[in-house]
């Protein structure tokens, strides 16, 4: 026999079993109580927190090999854990279990003049497919956000979080046990053979209903680019501040200080920095880049406010650095700042910031963003922040889920309709 | 040079040339007010009414040639106009002019502790690509539909319309130019080339949002197979009645005949009926139906309440007949019928007929199609009926949109962030 087909074999007889239990356990968590599914999630905070040895000895396995391998320091921090991330992520899960259940809500009901009651009703979206990369935390929080909205989920994490991942998925498997909730609600492939993520995508359409990457622009592309199925993804946030003339300088440098530099490796992290040309601030605005440590990469004009700031390039008003440095521009009106964002942008989230209001009127509907903010720091971009709870990610997708993806997102509807014998004419 | 090739790039410039208008066209839709709109609806409407000899002179010449090509009576029935049909297209655009915007509007708001007000708000997809089949009126219904929602439609007729196509589409084109709204705003594909549809499937994904194909299930799963953007679609419509033990006699023909035979040919026309064995005018139901006309197929117990009943094979219960044609079954409970309705249903649309309420709402829960309805018949799976006003078919995907797909269908939304120099913490 010839071991690679037997190999494949293997893997698809593995894979399809998993599907077959997610689709399974699907059609039992969908009906599960909001009760039921919240003392899944409330017992698995409490195996996290009994477990913490055990998933922080894991980790360092994990981080060992990674080391090994000669991972970068950037990729080693995503990937460890310690007391208070752990603790975080049993919060985390805690916080998804207090979310009101989004399941058999009716989004809208009304009535036809033949009398039938047509009654929306959210409904789980069924087998979802979460492939992530190496943040181990990611286990905790997209099995908890699929087992709130009533999905059954297949886990695939990265392989140097193996270890991890698996410690902590049994935290997530010991909570559905508590709650006599099927086993199969939440998987993880056993396997680390990269081919599972292909066959995941592209040969399990009849058990997975949707796949979200969640992680870099390769990993979002590839599943892209293979997916037979939808997927809910987000490539990257290229964010934009634009200061209106009529801002407040003292605003728009807390602000822009804030969308840059709060943390600059998240998505919702502004990467361009667009000054109105009649803007009085613009010199406060840079040089407070600046003096914070910024490195700050702008045109012509923009050089002009501050000696330190060196010139751009037309790459960088496409490039999300996810680092201490912001491109600048200096633009000459509403349009022209929503035409650089078109042209640049990534539709995630961009801001204005004036106290023109019909300016800002102009420029929230001019720029077809996911997220646009007046008058507040991009970094707002977030499912928590928006009251939302825990999120998967942001979209910047315009179909099925825009903006932070959390459990709403993670549902369709149904029609109800009650009748007393209409038949249509 | 070699013809071939030459022709293929002759397509490629002609549709990337119909992608860059339309996605030009796309951003002036997305912002023209609901008045600009309606009138360039209701001056179709006109436009339609005034030209219709023009029209139904054109579907003759594509009724002849359909004839030259030996095309089914069925077929030729589907691209026939006459001066009924025309009247009902206008009154069709004018409906659609009539009904709410759906763009700007928030359909959601709320204020964050840190007095951020957050807004979700109605924005187009942006370019909607629909490709259909013989049927011409779909031109004016999908061009309107889409104009209304703000976006800008690619349209691909089949073959055999080419002309009433046109000339529909001509009246399309005045309506815009009478409201001062881009020519480029609604496109028919100018070419028969049968390689336009692939183009557009797979090789436009910068201009094109959504693909919607209008058709038989041979076009739409082509359209799932080759499409590169997401795709909205119904597969087919195997609708269900289950008539519970505790059904009312007379209700239950009413629906079950209208269900099946008011018209037989539509997606929401119940192909298999399910008789609960507790019911006691099972004979009752399967009489009225072959006193009707209608073939009944049944399984051994079914074919024991009248002498005319057919054996059904195992292919009956997947088969979407639309014709006089129905399969009938006897099950023991309202698990049996909703396990049925699972394994051979299509998740379309889905009937109970009892007046056991509770039995009603176990079967509501427990079946997952996109409209399950109570003692109404699967007939009013229509948008109209819903109240929705036209309807571009009826989804029986998950994602985005499910059931019947309207103009806010045909729609995303954005979150718009008020605030008042805010940043994040």
């Amino acid at each position: 026999m010839n071991p690679a087909t037997n190999a494949t074999g293997e893997l698809a007889s593995l894979m399809d079993a998993l599907g077959r239990a997610a689709a399974a356990a699907a059609r039992v968590i969908a009906r599960a109580t909001p009760a039921a599914k919240s003392a899944a999630l409330t017992a698995a905070a409490v195996a996290i927190r009994d477990r913490r040895e055990q998933i922080l000895e894991a980790n360092r396995c994990d981080l060992e090999q990674a080391r090994e391998r000669g991972l970068s320091s950037a990729m080693l921090d995503r990937l460890l854990l310690d007391e208070k991330r752990v603790e975080a992520m049993a919060r985390g899960v805690e916080d998804i279990a207090s979310l009101e259940d989004p399941i058999g809500v009716a989004t809208a009901e009304w009535t036809r003049p033949n009398g039938l009651t047509i009654r929306r009703v959210r409904v789980p979206l069924g087998v979802v497919g979460i492939i992530y990369e190496s943040r181990p935390n990611v286990t905790a929080d997209a099995g908890a956000l699929c087992l709130k909205s009533g999905n059954a989920v297949i886990l695939r994490g990265g392989s140097e979080s193996t270890h991890s991942s698996r410690a902590i998925y049994e935290c997530l498997s010991a909570g559905l046990r508590a709650a006599s909730l099927p086993d199969a609600a939440i998987q993880l492939v056993p396997t680390p053979d990269r081919a599972a993520v292909g066959y995941l995508l592209s040969s399990m359409t009849q058990y997975v209903d949707l796949i979200v990457p969640r992680g870099g622009r390769s990993l979002v592309e590839r599943v892209r680019k293979e997916a037979r199925v939808p997927v809910i993804g987000h490539l990257e946030g290229n964010c934009h501040v634009y200061v209106h003339a009529a801002a407040n300088v003292e605003m728009a440098r807390a602000i822009v200080l804030n969308a840059k530099l709060r943390r600059s490796g998240v998505c919702g992290a502004a990467e361009t920095l667009l000054l109105d040309a009649a803007f009085a601030g613009g010199a406060v605005v840079v040089r407070a880049l600046l003096d914070a440590g910024c490195e700050v990469r702008g045109d012509a004009r923009a050089q002009q406010l501050d000696p330190r700031v060196k010139a751009a390039t037309e790459q960088d008003w496409g490039t999300e650095y996810l680092d201490a440095i912001i491109a600048a521009r200096v633009v000459e009106s509403v349009e022209q700042a929503a035409e650089h964002i078109e042209k640049y942008g990534s539709a995630h989230t961009e801001s204005i910031v004036t106290d023109d209001a019909e300016a800002a009127a102009r420029f929230l509907a001019a720029v077809d963003s996911a997220i646009v903010l007046h008058n507040a720091s991009t970094q707002f971009a977030d499912g928590g922040e928006f009251g939302m709870g825990a999120e998967i990610g942001i979209s910047t997708d315009k179909f099925h889920a825009r903006g932070p993806v959390g459990v709403e997102q993670l549902t369709s509807y149904k029609y109800v309709v009650l009748g007393t014998g209409q038949v249509r004419p």
